[in-house]
């Protein structure tokens, strides 16, 4: 079954190939996605494939029922492109000035497509069903997943898996991570409200500059103190604005930051802190006014356990993979996180480096480019995994599970 | 002699006021009083006395011998006005878009104008030379005083006394102080050059934000810890701009202040001290790269003890003056300093308080205004000092002077 | 073949904690462990077994020769006690005042050398060698462990295993990790050589006690700027000593810390770090000295990938064992490190909380205890382990192997 | 007069140094001058002269009534030793193992004797009263000034003088400063009550030693941010103790330090600043618990402007005064505060540096010692100084007095 399925896949290369081209030439922004939403279902309709619009907004959800009973498995790819100017030079660049797919998704909604007509003519040899999640605005929060899910798109779902074409790990590899795999990134702001007055008369006022330095360097000791160290937290503040004259005692500043967790708990546990610093901080300086915003971008992306073995034992066969490794933990976000909090699977990177380079243009760069063969691994990989995880049985006891 | 001087500035006080009037309403930026440096100099011309123009830019400067040998003594005003559009509403408001005399300095003027008037009336009964210094740009450094005394303008000058009308002081105050008196006032810049990257990877960056602020915080030190605490010294960090996405982490921070000192061994001291920090905490973080610059101001008026006293003592005795008290030192600058460096004398403030108000517009606000009879006051005191000075003796040794 | 060695380890439980009473009743301290080692040795002596002494000083090592060829494995236990007075109130409590096993190693001896006399009598049966390391002073750094090796204990060895009885964890767990699993615990000091004075003349004096709350506050950053999020780092100062009258000035200031890593790279970047914050912060203030030592302790345990899944495999199948699971790092250190930075191998945790408690005492507790029958569960642990790894092959390509 | 006065004091400086030796080798402790009190008793006594004993402790009060009615005219000397164990090897070195005069009180007290005996024998030329107040305990804390001033010392006193031998200020030279003259020098204590724990666990811990260090840096701003920085104040953290085995993280740090303010205002102000600091510290540091306490020692010395300069003028006429300077303020603390707090007057130097060195060893030390030929001045001024007085007339407006 697993070799039928495999030369399907690569006889559609080049159809896999074309389409990637063709939404590369039409990219379209987070939540604005309506042309390449109404070319995926098309390319369903055409199939005769059941497929659902309008999905949480421009999501796409196809279904594919297999010939026997089984499970449900869902595999999801993103299709929505950045606000940048391409200057790849490719012959298929963005036709749409200032926008461009500069992350892979036009390789991921490809890959899927593809995935979707070899499952969809081998159907009455596969067991169980095929959820082909198509989904709109990965870049931007509050992202497609969340409105998508409970739109109903893992209704009756077991497991979902899904890949990320990455240009910055060799065509080949397959890279994986149980657990906590991919950050939450949340944002905070911080007003110091001090009181301004001249710079030769500091006793008259509440020196927001030396107030928010204090600050900066208090933030310092949650990651260092406060955070049980065996977990990864960064706090970052990026942006410091007290602009005055010289001479001038600054009356607010205005300071902005992110912080990148991979628990829940930590998470929770710095929002509470820097507020508490800010607050004991503003109380030792005559007790000046603040306020502090903290906003919550995707949770962390962690991937369930026996899934990921799963996908990684898998991926050693699947033809033209070379390489399956463990990566470190990744301080980037994704919000495939949300699917993972409600279904078991994982999320993994195929290694997607450009045949021509050693030192590839990272995602989100103007000259940023995919090896399309890695769409073709992708692919593989999460058709193996759709269909290899009807045979997987779960453990009654999780805690004895082979590691 | 003191009652016939005393007299004529009274019948003379009209004037004055017609004089400050027009200055008032035709205000000229520092550097660029041509209209009422000629205005000046007319004066001077119609009045037969020998005049010099041009001196050290836009300074005029009178000469009025006595008829009888004796020392020389310089009195000073300074004419020029600032960039601030009016708002008092008075009768007599600048003509001037965006230029208002907010300071005082058309009170300085006439009194100076009508002093001259009345000494040379009275010359022949005086001894000794007086000579009236009429200072362009003294609100914007370098200032005209530098340029007028390379120029000439204290040669031969035994003394020099000058005064500033003071809105935030009763009329009927003379307010003075012996040595440093108001404060030398620098600028400094610091660029910290650091290292950017992502929010959530500090340890590939130079984090400019928190070494900024780690400086910052360090930077207190200087006063708290490095400077004798019997001497007045501030450091103020007014501006702290680190401007970037909150997922950003800063390239470089640009942070500006003030410093303010009373003699030149603390102002030495912390232009070292501040390179010292900024280069010890650069080392601490990465060696990262930095930029200092320190420019320096108007150096601390430091009044002549002997002349203080000789014009507290003095001033009890000027007819209209209620009240002779010691000030305390004024973190505000004036250049002023510089003639102080050159020859002994003292510079005080005349209460010019409006007589309807207990709570003043300060100095340099658009409703500024004075009290125009303090400019009688002034004239007085200052013609008191310089016609009295002629009778002073210099001890032989300063050491056991009375206090 | 593995029931009868489970069978034998079970009729020899009695024995096993009349060994471990005996110890317990008789604990000697790390370097000083003779009568310990002589006990050792004697028991092997009397069942015939070759066995070494005084390997790197108190050392004692086994060896058993199976009856075919095959690999060699090692098994190790320590039997050093510590200087702390037992107040448990056990009828076996330690003899020696002040000294006691509170750290189990009474346990993990007890346990080898009843595997040493059933792997002998089975002998025969078996493949391969087994090398039975007796290691003194495990809880005194620099520890045993380094110089059995020099003397030579892992020679011809192919792969090691050792546990750890942890009274924190349920009897009937086993706990294991792959990769870093224990941190390398290393010690600094540093003195600030300021310039001390009088406290109301702080501009004479290199304030001691200011420099080294500055450098407390700027080490913070280390781990929250500078090591790589994804990494566990420590930096403590837990001591900071200025001890003087109120109203002196420190003239040094003397600060004392921990440092732990899970990897050489992080801990070589601290140890430098460390320094450049010392000299950098010294040169902001008055380019004060300093004294700065770094000494270090074991270095991390960091298990074997291979054998860490294999042992983890296997212990599902240990009778009694009812759970298997992954541990979290843990910030104590071990010298077990060193065996493998020599040969394979892996580090593990056998529960042995104590049946009576919920909250049982931490180790080095003057009341800590374990449960004997936790020894048992270890001892075959570590029997199957080295038994059944004659049977394993290793991969020829490491990066594709079952994760 | 003031020539019989004069020659009367020289005719008595054998025996004023006489008096002094004999003192410097019976030094007595502060609160523990008994046998010092009873030999200025005798004194007294043996001259016919009314004296108080037990005035507030040990103090001792004389006074002298002059043949004229006038002004009531204190002066005052203390009498207490150090606990110091001299290293003089003067001749009369003390005899009193560990106690030393090693403050020149000796030398107070001997002058002051001789004055009295001066004054007696020429009390009938003289007008007015004067009241020799000999004071115990100047050296400790709540000192003996307090206790005389309540049990009557001031009664009737119209203005005070006291003199300090000091000698650090060449021979020849009185040395006078107007207003806020010695500091008022307080005492503090912070106790940071954290929690300690592991080194490696600083996530369950409230590490007292960082938020101890936090404490450190944030104190800095009182100094630099809060105080007017045309007022002198310090802010000195002496003592920092938080002593840890090197992996552990502080429970507690201990912090000790001294403020000293030349005004009330600021000394208050310092007072609740510091707890805010702490307060908000402590608040952002995971809301950890404090003890503050803040003790206050004597107020500042702030002398009197009209009798200052009274003083100043006057000891250009004193034969041997070679020199009268004002100096700087004094960060040392003077219970002649209180007296200054009742009556008008004034407190000076007396230049007491001995002949044969140009580096005086300073005051508390154990070779400290005077010039003997000091005394006679410091007892010329005062004499001098007591009886002017009597002619002073004060002017009914202060602020237009003479400067």
């Amino acid at each position: 079954m697993e070799q039928a399925l495999f030369k399907k896949l690569e006889e559609y290369y080049d159809e896999m190939v074309r389409i990637r081209r063709h939404l590369h030439q039409n990219p379209e922004l987070s939540f604005e996605e309506t042309e390449t939403a109404a070319y995926i279902a098309d390319f369903y309709k055409q199939l005769g494939v059941d497929v659902k619009t309008n999905v949480g907004g421009n999501g796409v959800v196809a279904r594919i029922k297999g010939g026997n009973p089984g499970k449900t498995v869902a595999l999801r790819a993103d299709f929505d492109a950045l606000p940048i100017q391409e200057e790849t030079g490719l012959p298929f660049s963005s036709k749409v000035p200032g926008v461009m797919h500069a992350c892979g998704h036009d390789g991921h909604t490809a890959s899927l497509l593809i995935i979707g007509k070899v499952l969809n003519e081998l159907r009455e040899e596969l067991s169980g069903e095929y959820v082909l999640i198509h989904q709109h605005a990965e870049e931007f929060a509050p992202g497609g997943a969340i409105s998508m899910i409970k739109d109903g798109c893992l209704d009756g779902v077991d497991a979902i898996f899904g890949t990320h074409l990455w240009a910055e790990i060799p065509h080949g590899t397959i890279s994986y991570r149980t657990g906590p795999f991919m950050a939450a990134a949340d944002r905070f702001e911080i007003l110091i409200k001090g009181r301004g007055g001249h710079g030769a008369m500091p006793h008259k006022t509440k020196d927001a500059v030396a107030i928010g330095s204090q600050l900066v360097m208090n933030l310092q000791q949650i990651v260092s103190r406060r955070v049980n160290p065996v977990e990864s937290a960064v706090v970052s503040v990026g942006s410091f604005i007290a602009e005055n004259a010289f001479n001038v005692i600054a009356d607010t500043a205005k300071l902005q930051g992110t912080v990148r967790t991979f628990s829940e708990e930590v998470r929770d546990l710095i929002e509470q802190e820097i507020e508490a610093v800010v607050k004991g901080t503003c109380l030792a300086n005559g007790d000046c006014g603040y306020e502090y915003n903290y906003y919550r971008g995707y949770p962390a992306v962690v991937n369930h356990k026996q899934e990921t073995e799963f996908l990684a034992k898998l991926a050693v066969d699947v033809p033209g993979v070379t390489n399956v490794e463990e990566l470190e933990q990744q301080m980037g976000g994704e919000d495939f996180a949300y699917y993972l909090q409600h279904v078991k699977g994982t999320f993994f990177f195929t290694g997607a480096q450009p045949d021509d380079t050693e030192s590839p243009y990272p995602h989100h760069h103007p000259k940023f480019d995919i090896n399309e063969k890695s769409m073709l691994l992708g692919a593989k990989t999460l058709t193996l995994a759709a269909v290899e995880y009807q045979k997987q049985e779960l453990p009654k006891d999780e805690s004895i599970a082979i590691p």
